[in-house]
């Protein structure tokens, strides 16, 4: 098992994206500067990289490896190599950078032609110089990229051959000889028509541009615009999530951007609304921490530094000038070769930055927006305060979770309910290879590993990925007012004859010293059920209000299959008035959860990483409430961020919740909840289906009218 | 057990200590200067807290509870509200905080001779204000410090009836009135004598300095000097341990301070060789990525920008101009209300900070410096490189844990290796009050929670601090060259029967990217033991060269006492042709601990939180390798740091461990360790007890000639 595998060239050929350095003083220094980044040092590094790569020729290895691998590696490193090459001549003029990358691309250009279907080859979408064509897609796109730079720099007869051997040979092979990939409305279309379009571009050949916008029969009904169409909501949210929509935004601005320069009369960042900058903005929005939304299959430390941002944010920059997204550079911190970036640089070196405007939001998904939605609950702009994400999105396709409804709750920088992401250690070999885990679709893709309610121990959709495929939940009002905001939404679809809503809220109240959330998680059926509503919590759990019998002596597995059979039971109890409060701590604050319980409630403890041999699971504490043989089932929690704990200074306040009691009541086309604090001030939310205008009393008897779908009586 | 206590005086009475700001701009602007802190915050934020509590009179309650409670966290909160106000006339000159900290102990004057003993008095060392002297001491020696800042602002009758009534019936109760304490040469007698002291120069009576400095009976037995031969070693080395050096450190510079200023001719700074300043430098050395090396009894988060430092390092600056010392200040950010700190802050702010010189070093324990010693090897001075600290020290008292020749590991800012600390929330009411757990004295305290050599399942001494207090490791060679460092000690007072010998060196040679520790750990008996070694990592497990047994279906403790109650086994395993190796990842960097094992040696895989029905314990793996039925048993350890996981840049390099093969014979008079690597490389440390000469073979068989007690021959 212990080998050692040299990928020294992958790193060189990366390193291009490290952190950099702005150019000059300035009365408002920030931190980049400081720290002798920005994009001066991008450059620096790049030329210092570049100067090393060319004191040696180019290797350019017989395909033989597959992902990973040796001659796999050299060939991205060698694409990074000639693109950097290519952008450091567009951006400096020195001539040696345009020879090496033209003698790069001869190089290529000897031996491409020659090279069959790869050796490690996969089954789809096999490539050539790679195991599959999505890598080479990706060679193109930079390779074409840095021949429109040099080619001015090099004699017609390289051009010539360049362009034929190595350009249209391998165009050729990701279009026509490669229709099932190319004209595939998918990501890894985008990769392909934009490689071939910017070849295009690069070698003055409108075919290519034109099969590339518009399919391989030049109808549109394939092709990049058809992608721009369909692959995002109209709110531009990704199907997959925004780990996915990540590596997807890479080929759409670059792509775009060149659409922009050559054929400007296509306005092609105004279609649809402007959805790329959509997109864009979207996954900014999705990140906490600097790190995407965990959503289905994703690498958790995945965020806004990644490479495809850079690119994404910059060419943003330079289409809106909206100096927000300096910031977002700032947080960035790095830069690429890229005259956009550099702009970025330098206005974020002359203290143009304003805040990056964060906000609460409902991005619909689905191509007409049609299919649920991914809510953004915001308790203010400051992008570390205390954030609620709700998942009423549609499935999202082989990369989605099973969790309908499941929540997100982050606060002071950290996730604090949290979801488990992709079981995966990306490019470990010892880990599978570095692919996904087994665990990943037994474990990290079930149910019972995100914070949404589990009917019988079996997740939504019997865990069938084409089954959620075709459902997507049923909204309901969306709320952001100052005081209350709303996130709400509904499926009966997850489970056959269950039906399954959640109604999360972000309310301000004096009674409590920071916004809390109320959570009214419901299900709803005919017949009798086992209710299960985990919440993975991150912290040291500090108290409870029920007693604990723990599993203290010896542990067994929750259960045998849907991912049950991943979580260790570390103990168990009963409601204390039908309530149900944990506290825990993390990072000097204290969360209390606070849960009014059906009857019959038992309170499950619980850690992962049961049946797992290879240890392959993190370990994460989760708090269950399970209601078993129960029609109906209602959870209304409210989770409280408070006090802190400070070593440092010796001291420790309001480590105790706030929440005295909880209480929810069916009322005729409403419901209320009570929420009782130790100090004795009460706070009443009302939630309706509707917008009807509704009379009800309050903690004083007096009658209030209000209207749907939601009314907070404060506690003074 | 849910309840809120309201401790928001006590906070408001600490928060003087939070981070500040700088006054001025400069070329060399610093991150704390941008974050607007420096001294200047410091004294704003004084200024609009003392001027929020002026505008209400004082609350001075009669003494009630205990410590955490409102009576005892009031008074806490007033003689820092006294403390600043005298610092802020001192300062400022304003004379309003001189009528106000003046007419505060006019109030406690009023009421302070009427108190009787504490109602809720510990049976040791009771107080009259607060349960414990302790604090009583506290007390008076922030008010006395103030008094002598502001007694030039009050009228004669004023100032005689601060020092009848208060000041000189505390002083009385702390010193003749409490002798048991005064007197005793430890830390609490060290508060009561530095605050009795401090009255006596702020009312001018030299027989409290006198009793201060020399003893009740004047014939410096006993008291603050006595002390300061005592407590510390001749390296400022503090028995119990950083954690509570740090607590000691505060009277001990405050005292000084005064002294030096009163009474110059007594050079106090220079007693000892100066071991005031030696002991506020040693502590600084003991610390890692800011926080304080948690051995003993110790609250990990607290390190160097608790108050107790935040004062050594501007008392420190002031008597030694050492620039070094503004790096540590650039790191605490936060400064305190004293013209010491000013000046650090204000030489921070001018660009004249410099690396503070972190460097190996063997800090000797004991008053003689015969008691063992903390070892600390540096690989490099950069504070965030490789370290490893020996424990080579005597128990440490009542807080003294049963760790000898104990190992920490640090790298890239983290602890990798680590010390479980204390097992106690400070403060926190939830958790036994705040107070030490049970868990600290049966899990926290014994042998098996830290990195060193266990026998037959019972601790050193067998947990008996009392015969731990009796002995101290024999040191070995101590070693500081540049490619090659060594620490060693033995000892064969921890087991009857047997002797233990650990020698750990860190060493550079070109066959490893970084370089690697080198860790052997003997045991030698005439009669057969069980032989456990832990490490407790800190990471993710990724790789073994062994094939792991897991107990994935259901987990037991690993034994029934000595602290093996509290750990779960996980899984087990035999070593490959006697070498162990177990690769975990954490903060992107991968970490391998390769094991030359004794025959029919057993891996265990384990983790913490078995036995912890209040969860009140951490989960943290252990690798244990076992030696059972064996007379002698040696471990020899190789510790990698090396490679990179980027999620981000989407590479992984060098994840595997680079060593083949680690080989120990026992030559005639030293030992010799061969390590192997994955490329064929061969590095040699040959071990001596002796400094004599010896004639060896190298790997190309080739006599070479070397000196005890350690020679490296590199690979190349």
């Amino acid at each position: 098992m212990f080998r050692t595998t040299t990928l020294a060239l992958a790193v060189a050929g990366l390193a291009a994206c490290s952190p950099q350095t702005a150019s000059d003083a300035s009365a408002n220094i920030t931190k980049s500067q400081q720290d002798g980044s920005g994009f001066d040092k991008t450059l620096k590094e790049a030329r210092i990289k570049l100067d090393a790569a060319m004191s040696a020729p180019l290797t350019v290895p017989v395909p033989k490896d597959p992902g990973g691998g040796y001659t796999h590696e050299t060939h991205k490193a060698n694409f990074s190599l000639m693109y950097d090459a290519g952008q450091l001549y567009e951006l400096t003029g020195d001539k040696k950078y345009a020879d090496f990358a033209g003698q790069a691309m001869l190089d290529y250009a000897d031996v491409y032609p020659s090279w069959g279907l790869h050796p490690a080859k996969k089954e789809q979408s096999p490539g050539r110089m790679f195991w599959q064509n999505l890598n080479e897609s990706m060679f193109l796109l930079h390779v074409a990229q840095s021949y429109d730079a040099v080619k001015e720099a090099l004699t017609d007869a390289q051009r010539e051959k360049i362009e034929t051997d190595l350009l249209r040979n391998m165009a050729d092979f990701l279009s026509v000889g490669a229709p099932e990939t190319f004209d595939k409305v998918h990501n890894h279309g985008t990769w392909a028509t934009a490689a071939v379009g910017l070849t295009g571009y690069a070698i003055g050949d409108d075919n290519y541009v034109e099969q590339a916008l518009l399919g391989l029969d030049k109808s549109g009904e394939a092709g990049f615009l058809k992608q721009m169409d369909v692959l995002f909501s109209p709110d531009g949210y990704y199907n997959e999530g925004p780990y996915y929509q990540r590596f997807a935004l890479k080929p759409f601005v670059i792509f775009a951007q060149a659409v922009q320069k050559n054929n400007p009369e296509r306005k092609i960042f105004e279609k649809r609304d402007g959805i790329l900058k959509k997109a864009t903005y979207s996954l900014i929005q999705q990140n906490y921490g600097g790190l995407f939304f965990p959503i289905n299959d994703a690498i958790k430390d995945k965020g806004i530094r990644t490479n495809e941002l850079l690119h994404g944010v910059a060419i943003a920059y330079e289409l809106t000038g909206d100096k927000g997204l300096l910031s977002i550079a700032q947080e960035q911190d790095t830069f690429v070769l890229t005259p956009e970036s550099r702009k970025l640089s330098q206005d974020l070196a002359a203290g143009k930055a304003t805040p990056f405007e964060y906000r609460s939001m409902r991005l619909l998904d689905g191509q007409r927006g049609e299919d649920g939605a991914l809510d953004i609950l915001r308790a203010s702009d400051d992008p570390n305060d205390q954030v609620v994400v709700m998942k009423h999105t549609s499935q999202g396709l082989g990369h989605g979770h099973f969790d309908k409804l499941g929540m997100l709750y982050y606060d002071n920088g950290s996730e604090i309910i949290r979801d488990y992401g992709a079981a995966r250690f990306l490019n470990i070999e010892a880990k599978y290879g570095g692919h996904y885990l087994a665990e990943n679709d037994l474990y990290a893709k079930q149910t019972i590993a995100h914070n949404t309610l589990v009917v019988d121990e079996t997740s939504h959709f019997s865990g069938v990925t084409e089954t959620g495929n075709k459902f997507a939940p049923e909204l309901g009002q969306f709320v952001t007012t100052p005081d209350l905001q709303l996130s709400s939404a509904r499926t009966s679809d997850a489970y056959s004859g269950v039906e399954l809503s959640r109604k999360t809220a972000i309310i301000t109240d004096a009674a409590f010293s920071r916004p809390i959330i109320i959570d009214v998680v419901t299900a709803d059926s005919e017949t009798t059920h086992k209710y299960d509503l985990p919440f993975h919590y991150n912290g040291q759990l500090i108290d409870t209000n029920f007693e604990i019998s723990a599993d203290s002596q010896s542990r067994s597995p929750l259960g045998k299959k849907n991912g049950y059979e991943y979580i260790w039971k570390t103990g168990q109890a009963v409601p204390v008035n039908g309530l149900s409060q944990l506290t825990f701590l993390l990072d000097q604050r204290f969360y209390t959860l606070s849960t009014a319980t059906p009857d019959n409630t038992q309170v499950l403890l619980a850690e992962t990483g049961a049946s797992d041999p290879n240890f392959n699971l993190r370990r994460e504490p989760a708090l269950i409430l399970r209601a078993d043989n129960a029609r109906d089932a209602r959870f209304v929690t409210v989770i409280e961020s408070h006090g802190e704990y400070n070593p440092t200074l010796e001291f420790t306040v309001n480590s105790h919740s706030s929440v005295a009691s909880v209480s929810h009541q069916q009322e005729t086309g409403y419901e209320r909840i009570e929420i009782l604090s130790i100090s004795g001030k009460q706070v009443t939310l009302l939630l309706a289906e509707t917008t009807e205008e509704f009379e009800t009393k309050d903690a004083s008897g007096r009658t209030i009218k209000w209207r749907g779908p939601a009314h907070l009586i404060k506690s003074e």
